[in-house]
């Protein structure tokens, strides 16, 4: 017996699709939801793209989705800024055009130098001149955020590294540890229950990664279902203090 | 009473200039263990430029220096590689002219994949795509090296980040710890004796920076000298527990 959650909020890599291929179960899942009226949010931690490019790569795949069903790490660290910061902060970001995208949507104000805030996602155009001008902020006392700190990057080569690689380097040559805003923090799961608007305890989290997506459900007091199609192996999962609070091997054993 | 030291080990920047600015005792200090006779090496954990390079810019400021006198981390690098793994092993390298200069005086066989070894320097044009290979290739079982650890370059600008930021990139990523070269460790001045060829006992090591310098000297055993001209002040060093042999505020309190 399936406890009946009032809102979902959904990892996309490895739980929706594998990289550009699909998940067959994904689909169906989602119009279920959409079909009972459900509300949903796919939560992500890949600052690099637009709500509108996310909901599009979705809807490639048959899974209904708007940009409004979308919510970045991007999107999160601009809200994150505009509240706990201020909503005109002077904002030195190394990132792509999701993160640019989000910040310039919130009103902050991109600078060059003299930044209040130094901002760090996935850049695959990252040079030396970009984290100099990082390090140099960070010890003149800017607030020091990093969108996630996901180590690595999975494509057709291999790992590549991810923005918690990289915002290491900052890190590591300022002493200067960064503020994380993706899962596994608290932080983006808080603001996507908000934009959602379920309760939390009546919201579940589902995802593939135990350490990313379930950990995040944990750090925020939710629910979480675990599904294995991507990172997190059934083997690997009974190696873990805390468990999900389900487990199931494909989307489609899940019963609403 | 000073001790009478067979050969000096001594380090560049802090010890015998300041970036581009001259330490005026330097030039003498030099010139008597030049007069006396008294073999001297200069051992720099600076990667980039090679010994000509490095000898142009002393003979610049009238210290008494050729190519043979100096001892990079870049050529410990090499000599570890040759030595420690196998003299025509295949390396990815991240760096600039002195390290690619000095692997290659060592007949080693520079490789854009399937390297043996991964080798990582200073390189201000670091990008995403050397990153990306470099993570591949200790992925995939490569020996991972680092020519020094140094988090930050001081600059006209502040501090910039140093190789030991940029090889946490790939740590970071792959969780695996490079092997160091350079000082604090003993690998660069077991080698610089080498090249001096005096004994350690009879040896001392001279620097300004106590967590690089003077370490790498008590690491490999060795007498020390620190000097107040460059990082380390006189009251950080009260608070370290390990004291050099010697201490001193300038280069022209030394008594040979």
């Amino acid at each position: 017996m399936m406890k009946q959650y009032q809102g979902y909020l959904i990892d996309l890599d490895g739980t929706m699709y594998r990289g550009e291929e699909k998940i067959e179960a994904a689909a169906d899942f989602v119009k279920q939801l959409h079909d009972k009226n459900i509300p949903y949010l796919f939560v992500t931690n890949n600052s690099s793209r637009t709500p509108e490019q996310v909901a599009a790569k979705l809807n490639a795949m048959n899974i209904a989705a708007t940009p409004e069903h979308v919510f970045t790490t991007s999107m999160a660290t601009a809200n994150y800024i505009s509240e706990q910061i201020h909503s005109a902060a002077k904002v030195y970001m190394i990132g792509e055009e999701g993160l640019e995208h989000a910040l310039k949507a919130k009103g902050l104000n991109m600078v060059d130098n003299e930044a209040e805030v130094v901002i760090m996602g996935i850049d695959r155009e990252i040079n030396y001149e970009k984290l100099s001008k990082a390090c140099l902020a960070v010890r003149a006392g800017a607030t020091f955020i990093s969108t996630n700190g996901d180590v690595a990057i999975p494509n057709e080569r291999g790992l590549l590294p991810g923005n918690g690689s990289l915002t290491a380097v900052v890190e590591v040559s300022t002493g200067v540890k960064a503020v994380y805003i993706g899962k596994p923090e608290a932080i983006i799961v808080n603001q996507a229950l908000e934009v959602l608007g379920t309760p939390m305890e009546k919201t579940v989290m589902v995802g593939d990664n135990y350490q990313t997506d379930i950990m995040a459900g944990i750090n925020a007091g939710m629910d979480t279902i675990i599904v294995h199609t991507g990172v997190t192996s059934k083997e690997q999962l009974e190696t873990v203090e805390i468990q999900p609070t389900w487990s199931i091997a494909s989307l489609d054993e899940w019963e609403f």
